[in-house]
Order: structure tokens, then C-alpha cells, then sequence
């Protein structure tokens, strides 16, 4: 770790958060008062690399920006299986690859690809809502998958899967547990589901954030397996809208690009946004591996922080991911009201355990998304503890109101 | 007409074949061989202007690439709303304006948004692809509005329009043909649609190549109207996928933007890609000024060599796009075999009108895409003229084989 205070990671420039006021949407810094962090969407507020900005220009000097090919770039498609066969465990062809405009819209695509109306699907509770989101837009009855200590297992797998289940829909690394599957559990669930005949939807958008140096087994390396990758969270590319679909098979994604509108240019990626994710997977190495540090302290302090209010109890340490999401049911109130108070008396915005976010099995959590400076995220904590009294009080509006 | 020889229109330097050879996808200088001219997918062989890799640039210069807002950045949305306001007749409040992945992707959410499967839609034929495509993804039925004397009139939309018609969907100005209705046209027309309660979905992406000064009047002007635009006509964008709907009102817009799942992030377009936008609409006034200039020469041109063909047909000059649309039936060949031959002869690709195209209404002719340099048309009419008698002769194998 180079430096952990008020800069970036990589020892560049820091976060312009003048610049981020004006920018960060989707529950940022442009959507709060002046006097509120906001540690809700997960999306950094780090610069990103230098290399991709480099990259965007490089390409961008012969300014010919025609029509791409519909399934991607060459460039992008060999970058995407290159990262999976380098990092995921998986060994990905260039033509399983399309690029799509952003992870989300992958999710919702492939969805709508494999399910038909009334469907049944197998999706984690809590999850990010856009595995379940994208279900219900295809028009699929959802079935639960609960965990059990913390994290799901091959059990409450076998439990959840009906002999009606189409697809399982998972995320891996999960967002908001911060748990991962070893390569052991990742190749008995994807046993488990070919036995069944069943396929497997992963959203792997935080594959790039394992943590610990911890190993990282992708579902593409298995049949029958969909998965979606995406650059916002492991490269702070969330504006840029740039992801991939890596189907089964090269015929699955012909079938996929046909049926989804990619060869009538109805979908597909900006090449910009191509390029710019070609120069952080080929080049950015470095940026990721300080960010990648950087999170695992950002996580240590923020646990150790949390661990210490009355009515706050976390689950076991997040190994991917850079949220943390904590069980506030001791508190005796409920998460959406909880999160309006630390807003109102530590100006700190968090995410709500909401059905509306995570499914009805995030009740009674908070998330908070840790992907700032040391510096932003200290004042947060210290703003969280210094008015907790008044937080699980009885609304007293004591509290601390200092201005970053 | 600063220049008209080898050069883009601006004066600035002109287009990078090599380039375009590695990126101009969709039917054009990637896809074809070495010696092969693409008058194919409209899409400009010219180099952007300089205002939007400038602003670009800029932009990137604080690299935060954070999450955008769901409808778009306020920037883009502002400038749309401009755009329209300055340049085509209707005054749209930025609230009714989305930002979506290119023009393609939005006729195909705002079909979906209006139509349920067994809805009836009237769309023209002949007409771009993407127009009944987006229909027919949306499950509806197609009644097709035929033009008379090559013009889409009104009496033609009264004899297709029913009782059960939902949507009139039109692409304005037309493409392949390059008609233009005139503002107390649109306004009839417009009127007509109102009387019978039935929507209007009006595809504008051409609306930016107006030619000869000729006056524009966008249905956003009028109640019920669904607009979709985007810049890779007029500004040769396509690669930035870069597009908008213009909603009937800021609540339809809300509407669409949660049903579409723009606000869920599911939908939208690249932060990036809307401020290369912004600067086009904004700083591009005297690029795009220039360009129209060239495609009106470019067609002038085409059109004198084309009429000299025996068995080709022309129907009055475009009064807007860059296309030009040849009814090749006095040659006696259909028009995917005679765009075969051209460019086994002549060694130019052109699009033939079949169905798979622009609707049955094309059978019989071929459409030209002339946003190229002088040089380049020249050399390619010049090679289909040299060919012509083996074109349309039994399929001898004399003709122009030079390269550029």
C-alpha cells in the first residue's frame, strides 16, 4: 500500500470530490446534501487508471468512431477471456464473449434469454436486486435460496430447486455478504445443477474484487453456465456502462446475439467503452492490485469501527467485495429507519437492507459501501459513532454535524 | 464547400482508411475484402469533428467515471432539448428527454413500452429494418403504410390505419428513400393520429441530415409522440451508441424510464458517450454544416452517374440522409443477385432492398450510402459504370477490377 490516506490507492491523485459532486449519481456524492457521505452505491471514488484514460486518447487520436461489430471488438472479446483464463479459473474462448452495455443490462438480457413466463428460478436471499430484478422482468416465479451461518451451501441449494427450476441465478463473488465459493463449492453447485439439468446464471461482476489474495473459481469454466462480468466495481468504470456476457458455448452466444438484438445493432457496447476496458484489463494491473489492498484495509477498519457500536453485530469477515453489511436487529429498529437516522444525525448515507435493495432476507442490515479514501471513510465512521446515542436513541437530535 | 476532393468537409484531415479497415463494422470497410468499396451501413467515412474528441478529452481529464444519472447527464439531456428547439420545430423541456444506447435500442424500448404482444402497428414499406424489427420484437402485428408516387401521404395513412391500431410508426426523414414531410405534413399527420387515439412512434434518427436548407419539423412538437434520435447520421457516431427518446410528456418519460429499467440501471447510455454528444449538438454546428454541403454534392453526383445506367430508375432527389435508393427492376434481375453482381464486377458492396432490410415495398432495388470522400463515390460509381453491361449482361466476368 503506498499510500492510505487522503489519495488514491496507486499513489496518483487523489478523489476530486468537486468533481464527484457533479458525477456520481445512483445515491452518490451528486445526489446528497453538501454535508452527507454517502457510502451507498458500489462504485469507487477513486480515479480511475491512468492507463485507461491513455488508452481512450490513443484511440480516440484517429477519430473514426464507426459502427462495431455486434457481439464486440475483437480486442474486447480476447481481453475478457484472457482475464477469465488469467484470474477466474476458467479457460473462456474470444467467441463465448459479447460485450454488453454494462453488467446490469447483461443480467436482464441473458434473463430474458433463457426464462419464459412463469418460469421458475432459484435466486439468493438477500442479493443484489438486479439478479431478482432481472428474473421478474423475464416474467419467472422466484424461489429463495436462504444461507445458513453466513453463507449458502450445497444444501440450501438442494433445498431451494424444484423439479420446475430452470435456472439458478447466483452472484459471486455475493454482494451484499462479501462471501465467495471455493473452486470446490463453485464445481459442486455446478454439478449439482447439470444433474438437474438445470442452468446456472451468475453475475460475477465483483469477481474483480477478491480480497486476501483468496482464490477465485469462475461458473464459466463449467456447462451450461451464463455468466456476466462487468468493470464498474474492480476497475471504478460504472459511467463507461461496459460488461460481457460469456455464454456456454460459441453457438449459445450466436443464439444469444441473434435472439437479444446485438445483430441488429438494438444492443451492444460503446467501442469507447470497449477500449477503455481493454487498457484496465491488459494494462491496470497494478492500479487493481492497490485498490485491491486498499480494500481489505478499508474493510478491517470500517469491521473494527462498526464492531464497537451497541445493537451492531457482522457476520464473518467479507473475503471479495468492498461492502460491509451489518445485522442492526438489536438496535430494535428497522433498517429503512435506522438508515434515515444515521443520515439525519451522522449525515452518513447507507443502503437499507430493503426488500426494495436485497431481498426480504437483508432485513434488518445496513450496507455500506467502502470504496473511498481512508480519510472520508474515518470521518464517516466517527461521524456514525459519535452520534449512535442519538441514532438508536428515541430521535434526539444530538448527533455530529461537522462538514468534511 | 471548403473542400471536395480526397479531404472530410471541415478542411481538417481526411479519413484514415487503414483505420476504418480495423473498425467500420457493420457491412462496411471491416467486413468486406481488400478491394471491395462499402457504399453499405450509413455510417460516414469522415473523421469526427474535433469539438468531440476535444470534448472527450476534457471530460476524462478529471477521471471520475462514475455512475451517471438513470435518464442522463443534465448536460446531454439540456442539449437535446436545445437541439430540438433550434433545429426542428418543437419545444421539448429537458425532463421529457432519456439518453439510451444508440437510436436502435431505443425504437425497440419504446415499442415494447406501447405495444403488447397482438397490438397492431402501421409501419412503412418500404422502411429501415429497425422500425418493423423493433415492432415485431414487441409481439405486434404489421400493417404496412405504402407510399404513392414515392412519397408516404396521408390518404395512404387513413387506407392503412384500423380500428385496432395502436402505434403509427414512422422513420422521419425517410430512410431509404429520403422523402421528407413537410411541417404542415407532420402537422396533418400528427392531427390524424390524435383524432383516431393512436400513438405516434416516429424514428428521427435521419433528422440531423436534412439537406438544401429544407425545413424539419419533429413530432415531439405534438401530443402522443414518441421521438427517438441519435447522433451517428449526422455526426458519425455510431460506435458511441449514442441516442435519446423524446417521451410525450416528463411523466411518460418517468414511466419509461422505470418500465424500460433505466432506473434500475439496466438501461442507459455511457456518461461518456453523452457528453461526445454534448459537444456535438453544442460545439459541431460548422463540422456538421460542411457535412451537409458534401452529402448534398455527393448525392447530386450519384444521381447523375446512376441515371446513365440502362435499367436504373430514380425516384426524386432526396431531400435528406445520405443514401441513395435505385429501382434496378428494368434490369430484369432481383436486387440481391444484381448487388451480388455489382460487387463481384464492380467490386463495390451495396445493399440490396430485400425484406430482410427494408420490407417487401424494396424488393427490386438497392440502396447506396454515400458519406464518403469525393475521390472514393467516384472510384465506385466509376468501377459500377465500367461494369455495368457484365452486370446486367449473363454473368460474364469483364468489368472494373482496379483497386483504389
Amino acid at each position: 500500500m503506498r499510500t492510505m490516506t487522503n489519495h488514491a490507492p496507486t499513489g496518483g491523485s487523489g478523489p476530486d470530490f468537486a468533481v464527484l459532486r457533479e458525477r456520481a449519481f445512483n445515491l452518490r456524492w451528486a445526489t446528497v446534501d453538501a454535508d452527507v457521505i454517502p457510502l451507498t452505491a458500489a462504485d469507487p471514488d477513486l480515479p480511475v487508471a491512468a492507463e485507461i484514460t491513455e488508452g481512450m486518447a490513443r484511440y480516440v487520436s484517429a477519430p473514426h468512431l464507426s459502427y462495431g461489430p455486434p457481439r464486440g471488438i475483437p480486442a474486447f472479446r480476447s481481453a475478457v477471456a484472457a482475464h477469465f483464463a488469467r484470474e477466474k479459473r476458467a479457460e473462456v474462448a474470444p467467441d463465448r464473449v459479447l460485450a454488453t452495455n454494462s453488467a446490469a443490462s447483461a443480467l436482464a438480457l441473458v434473463a430474458r434469454h433463457l426464462l419464459r413466463a412463469g418460469d421458475e428460478v432459484v435466486v439468493q436471499d438477500p442479493v443484489d436486486f438486479l439478479v431478482a430484478e432481472s428474473a421478474r422482468r423475464a416474467g419467472a416465479e422466484l424461489r429463495t435460496w436462504v444461507p445458513e451461518g453466513g453463507r449458502f451451501t450445497l444444501a440450501g441449494l438442494q433445498e431451494a430447486v424444484t423439479h420446475r427450476t430452470r435456472v439458478i441465478a447466483v452472484c459471486h463473488p455475493h454482494n451484499p455478504l462479501g462471501t465467495l465459493w471455493t473452486p470446490a463449492e463453485v464445481a459442486a453447485i455446478a454439478a449439482f445443477a447439470a444433474e438437474r439439468g438445470v442452468a446456472i446464471l451468475s453475475d460475477e461482476v465483483w469477481s474483480d474484487v477478491v480480497l486476501d489474495g483468496l482464490p477465485f473459481a469462475s461458473f464459466a469454466g463449467f456447462p451450461r453456465a451464463w455468466t456476466v462480468y462487468g468493470l464498474s466495481k474492480g476497475y471504478a468504470l460504472a459511467g463507461l456502462r461496459i460488461g460481457a456476457v460469456v455464454a456456454p458455448d460459441a453457438e449459445a452466444a450466436a443464439r444469444f446475439a441473434l435472439e437479444g438484438g446485438f445483430e441488429h445493432t438494438i444492443e451492444g457496447a460503446s467501442t469507447l467503452s470497449q477500449v477503455a476496458a481493454v487498457a484496465a484489463l491488459e494494462q491496470a494491473g497494478a492500479w487493481r492490485a492497490d485498490f485491491l489492498r486498499h480494500c481489505a484495509v478499508q474493510r478491517d477498519l470500517a469491521r473494527l469501527r462498526l464492531a464497537g457500536l451497541p445493537g451492531v453485530r457482522l457476520g464473518p469477515s467479507p473475503q471479495a467485495t468492498f461492502v460491509c453489511f451489518a445485522d442492526v436487529r438489536a438496535t430494535g429498529l428497522d433498517e429503512t429507519e435506522l438508515a434515515a437516522r444515521i443520515e439525519r444525525h451522522a449525515r452518513v448515507r447507507v443502503v437499507p437492507g430493503s426488500p426494495r435493495w436485497f431481498g426480504a432476507g437483508a432485513a434488518g442490515h445496513v450496507r455500506l459501501s467502502l470504496a473511498t479514501t481512508r480519510r472520508v471513510l474515518e470521518e464517516a465512521l466517527g461521524r456514525i459513532d459519535a452520534a449512535w446515542p442519538a441514532i438508536v436513541g428515541d430521535g434526539g437530535d444530538q448527533g455530529a454535524k461537522s462538514t468534511m
